[in-house]
């Protein structure tokens, strides 16, 4: 049986590395792909890379229609959007991998306060699983919706979460310090990401008040079972894709070598988690569903650096990694 | 009259810069470079940039006759051994600037830990001034020797040093967490340094153990009056220059806006170093001998985001600039 | 005196340019600059790279206004709308140098072909003076109106119009294939220079149909006293900045080493063409008015490969050789 | 059955490119690698992105050894040195890929004058099939020894050889443009090859006298059946991977929709041969063993451009595609 797979929202990034993981994947296809601004060209018009590979038309969202064709619906659209456009899928019966926030967090206060609008399916909060394989397999199984983890949580939540929830670290005063490549910012026509403004260029942005903050606070919080106090930096670095996540902790009487070691026991079974003895850079993960992660002392801090690639492990392939899950299959086909 | 200008150690990209710089100087001249390895070519062989512009042969080293040649020498050298050039130079009446790390630290002992060679002209560390006119002009102005400033240094240095002297943060707990262009790694041939492993990549090195972590320390304290712990991270970020400081510290009462105001006060004089409103990015700075610094509150920290660029504010547009106020000129002559 | 210059469409990265280039000009001041989309902020914060270094508050364009406060308005606008407002400026009595392609060619019926717009003031094409100082010094000493010309064209006029003037190579099937940085492609927020969509990817695009093909044509035929046939492809390059162009030629029973004695004879008094042994990289010349050219033997055709700045010698840098020439300084001056 | 798989030279890019499809690959597995340098490391520590996935030893070359471990060597020396070792291999009864030119051309003393040493195994000169599978399946197929194409060569002889072949287009005064990526340059320590000398740069280098130039040249009149001319000019982009060459050639009588049209037809079996309408750009085929080709009229030229990544179809992808033809699986499996 090959799993039948949708995309919507289809023009970005992230819909690209979908259908590109799916052209390798041996139980999965992609069999339909929406886009409202896009219909009736195909997706390998809107994404040459898929010329010749994948020519999936371009429909515009029937709900009903792509329930009937999917096993699995992709929704790769923005905050607030996706979750009507999950809530109707899920009522048509199809399986939905969110790729937006709107499911991720704990609480609809704290979701109505990062993001300033209402959220339009608010029973779910707090009650879908967040789709990291890594902790919540169980869940994610028998899922009827998933909420895919933001790129930067992903850098930072592997990392951490298991030193706290095995109380090697202090649970205050966490400084999450991250660079991200280009394409974490979407491929809508803005000034901002044009190649000749962030090329040759690195710069902060959202400093204490980017929206992954407080998702990767609750995450670390609810897998730790304490609650943390953490500070979030984001860079925009001169490249395509990648993670690397630079975070600042305080030991409890531990050193680097027992991080690493509490990190091998924890994800033993976690086959895209690797704890490294080099320093891992994002090239090392690059077009791959693996994480680096390695740690070294530094005179009372001990420092932790995660590496991800953040269309991959970060945003698709970490969903078919979910999709995997869902339907029964190894985490690792196709990936 | 115009300022003779020699450099030892032509080859790398320090030098270039300096040639760069000089060619738009309205009093200032290159008239002698020197390298072993290249004997006999002209600079314009060894840095193609030149061609056309700047044809100073390349001699091989002889301290007298190149103090006889220039008014000024700009020494390019490994640390070590530019110690020992700077002292014969010297000898021979010459002023020298040194690129090196050999002057820049405050006691032998710090020097010879971290450097792990003896140091050729101990009597001169803790007695030769410290390059940033921002802080030391007055003996910039008299110096026969002058230890140009670490690039990494300088983007700490700059942000922090007034804060501490003005007690308006806490003198421990710094996190200096800094991304550099791959320029700051030097001209000499090494995998490390391909442009296929550093390009799409960014990684931390050096964390905890970099030299540059001693010397910014030192130079706060200095400045700053009182003893300060901090942790520095390097990252190695795919630009050709460029370095962004993004610094964690604990304000005292205070906020973003008290930061800004007492850099504001403390550089109104200083002529390339500007308070800004924006979050700085490197490419704001590209070039030029300009620091763009800015301030934000999160939560119990303040974060400090710095940048310059590593050639100019962070190695050779220091040294013009501290050349112009060697020679009494303004020290924005030239730059 | 000080020449006072206005720039008007602000907003693009050959008016940062031209601001960058202005500040280290000894004898011009940058004065005023118009933009109706950012009327009422100032030039540094439509271009953070300005901050604390030039505040020209922005201001929406009036042409008798602007003619009283200005010297020379460079005009940065697009084609078309360029003339209109030349035509504008220069009835009030200020001197314009235009960037657009609207006075390059030496007919209308080409310009209106090629630009698909009815040309707003067509006695002056044809009897404006191209801006190449190369060739045309004399006429831009006295003109009113300057063509600054176009980048790709002044990478192929300035090595192929003497070879033709001096009929050393054939006049026909000569072809140009130019590689180009980026900001070729302007400041607008368009999809297809979003960093992911061109970073690590290299295209040609506009294929025997790129307006600045019958452009190059036009001024070697004019410069060389006769016509040729031309066929140039352009290519979108991973970079900033630079151009550049290697052109394939017929000799005419000559060598490379003609070429080059040609070309040095022909520039021996233009400070800004160097023909070079070495085969240039755009890097050569990058940030600077320089064009570095070099011809090769190959089999029975030479390659001639010459490398520019896009935005310097290509635009801005011209556009200020263009204004020393005019107001009787060295070419030289501030560049 | 598991197709055994060594690979003798594993510290290159095309080896880690080899290792990272062969994780992919279904039925075959790395299970050996040599390295002089580098015996007794892993091929992770020689290539960090492998950590947790492929730990393969590197041992030191012993042909008898490998010979018995594996059902196929992928030998990526040196040219001169491969021969070598491929002859030593396939006297030992293993079938060998070999990655270096040794076995390309279709005579000893073209390659002698090209390659500038004499030939360790002249007699295989000639006689030895060229990877090319989508003209050479058949001989690959029973093929003891493969050479595998050049990366430039595959870029034009996939687009120009049909043409010849059917005579759509002049023999005589064939242009070959490309720009490669700087992968295509190696991995060994080069100050040439450093970031900061060829990032934001673009460069010609070997104008009409690359190693490639008689290897195309030879193989389009292999194919094509007769004698040809060519001309063939590589950049060096900044770019890590991908090869674009932009192709003139005269058309016989015919438009750019007959070159489409013939292309389409030789290629229909050819899964990695796309002929797309719109003008290809490497990243459209980055990290696949892909050809994007296309064709435009310009004036009395048809422009030809095709895109490659040089890694994998242009290296690493067709060995692994010759190895599934060699093998009796389909060519795409693994890729």
């Amino acid at each position: 049986m090959t799993i039948r797979v949708g995309i919507v929202g289809a023009t970005g990034y992230t819909a690209l590395e979908v259908a590109r993981l799916l052209l390798a994947h041996p139980e999965a296809e992609l069999v339909a792909a929406t886009s409202r601004a896009e219909e009736g060209t195909s997706i390998a018009e809107i994404h040459p890379e898929l010329a010749g590979r994948c020519e999936v038309a371009i429909e515009s969202l029937d709900p009903a229609s792509l329930a009937k064709k999917c096993d699995v619906v992709m929704c790769c659209l923005p905050h607030g959007a996706s979750a009507e456009t999950c809530k109707e899928l899920v009522a048509e019966g199809v399986r939905v991998i969110d790729f937006s926030a709107d499911f991720r967090l704990s609480d609809q206060v704290t979701y109505e306060k990062w993001y300033g609008v209402e959220h339009p399916w608010p029973e779910r909060i707090g009650s879908t699983v967040y789709g990291l394989p890594e902790f919540f397999a169980e869940q994610i199984r028998q899922a009827d919706l998933v909420a895919n983890p933001g790129c930067y949580p992903t850098s930072a939540i592997l990392p951490l979460a298991p030193l706290i929830a095995n109380q090697l670290i202090e649970a205050t005063d966490i400084i999450v310090d991250s660079k991200s490549g280009v394409s974490g910012a979407g491929r809508s026509a803005k000034v901002a990401t044009l190649y000749c403004e962030v090329n040759e260029s690195i710069a902060a942005y959202g400093v204490g008040c980017h929206r992954h903050q407080p998702e990767m606070a609750d995450l670390v919080q609810r897998i730790g079972g304490q609650e943390i106090s953490l500070l979030f930096t984001p860079h925009l670095t001169p490249m395509d894709r990648g993670i690397l996540s630079t975070i600042y902790v305080r030991p409890r009487n531990i050193h680097a070598a027992e991080v690493m070691a509490c990190w091998r026991k924890q994800y033993a079974d976690s086959p895209f988690v690797n704890a490294v003895d080099h320093l891992p850079a994002t090239k090392h993960v690059s077009g791959t569903n693996y994480v680096q992660m390695s740690a070294r002392d530094a005179g009372d801090r001990i420092v932790l650096v995660s590496a991800i690639d953040n269309l991959t492990k970060g945003a698709s392939g970490a969903a078919i990694q979910n999709m995997n899950v869902m339907f029964g299959l190894e985490q690792t086909t196709g990936l």
